[in-house]
């Protein structure tokens, strides 16, 4: 088993099937201490966190698996912390995709002329190219067919994956009386082009309120295994 | 005639016809006694440059409605700086549709990972709303639609007139040696939801270059009335 990328929060192992093994960290995104999944560099370490992380990421893309839409989940094993994944290539220098139910964070600050805080959206998806230095900056379907980032076909059925994996998620934190508000995927591609979920699904890819109050990532996933 | 509204380089008359008359003014956008049509404040005054923008948005509207595409335009009169409209509803608080041929400025700014500056780009659409603040923040399609700003409908009219009306006014401006980089445009919308082309078509409008180097408006509008 050949280790062949160290991430911020997972480290990555070729396997001899052609296969990954994903090992989840107990490092965070954050700063000064504090943990923030829209921070891009490791700010803290929580003992046992990649092991809730890995847990909720099994608990949904089982569920996903399980609706017949695709993602780059093989298993897992929650006792070595590791997740067996498809190989998949990522578009462009990596792309994060966001379905809205909720105007709320980034959205709100761009487009509050148009919106109050927390209203209603369809289930609105965009894509924004992950980039610290100039803030993540939102690409067009348009934009990532002109740029050669990914096909119009590629496109299209990353957003109806994303809304039918949204739904998937918010149904399932509804039965739990918490109410989705945002939440972002990574997607990749295998060698015939065919677009697959990957990455991971825990706490800090999402916004998660309980009686219009939101509630932090540690806290969301102590209540969703409660 | 009854002044509506003082615009920062046209004043808007009512007219008995229920048209509308835009007088076009020497006062352009810019900082510093620096003509900027990306500012959106008063910067100058230059004699006669209302007559040359109206002479430039009375040529290309002419052409565009001879192409069958919708505009508010219906005539102009030189001698007093002024051109009658129909009237037309704006989408949201104003937006602007541009359209790249080639990849520079804000387009490059936010992709430059991705495309070298200047490389062709195929007649690539995108929207922005008029926020100064806010540095005019880019909105989707499926944002329009979701903020209530537009139907889909009206966004594929106009992202086909826009492709269209940048396809006549490139073809106009290479017959004099001039390659069109960019262009924005402003729409807005009859009483029945149908799109039309508003606002003007003037040098301050669009970026040109010839022989590889950017003309600024001022030059553009001398060369192109040579």
């Amino acid at each position: 088993m050949k280790l062949v990328y160290t991430g911020k929060t997972k480290n990555v192992f070729a396997l001899d099937n052609g296969n990954y093994l994903l090992r989840f960290k107990d490092d965070c995104t954050g700063k000064d201490g504090v943990f923030d999944p829209g921070e891009n560099s490791v700010g803290l370490t929580i003992e046992g966190v990649g092991n809730v992380n890995l847990r909720m990421t099994k608990h949904f893309f089982e569920k996903i698996n399980a609706a017949g839409i695709r993602t780059h989940y093989v298993s897992a094993d929650l006792k070595e912390t590791t997740m067996e994944v498809l190989p998949a290539k990522v578009f462009g220098h990596g792309l994060e995709v966001i379905c809205r139910l909720k105007a709320v964070g980034s959205f709100r600050r761009r487009y509050g002329e148009y919106i109050e805080e927390g209203a209603d959206l369809p289930a609105y998806v965009e894509t924004t190219f992950k980039n610290d230095a100039l803030g993540d900056p939102l690409v067009t379907k348009d934009g990532l067919v002109a740029l050669g980032v990914m096909t119009e076909q590629q496109y299209d059925d990353i957003k109806a994956m994303t809304q039918k994996i949204t739904e998937v998620v918010a149904d399932d934190l509804r039965e739990k009386g918490l109410v989705l508000y945002d939440i972002k995927f990574e997607y990749g591609y295998a060698p015939d082009g065919s677009v697959m979920l990957i990455d991971e699904i825990s706490s800090g890819n999402m916004r998660v309120y309980r009686d219009g109050k939101y509630i932090d990532p540690m806290t969301l996933s102590e209540l969703f295994f409660a």
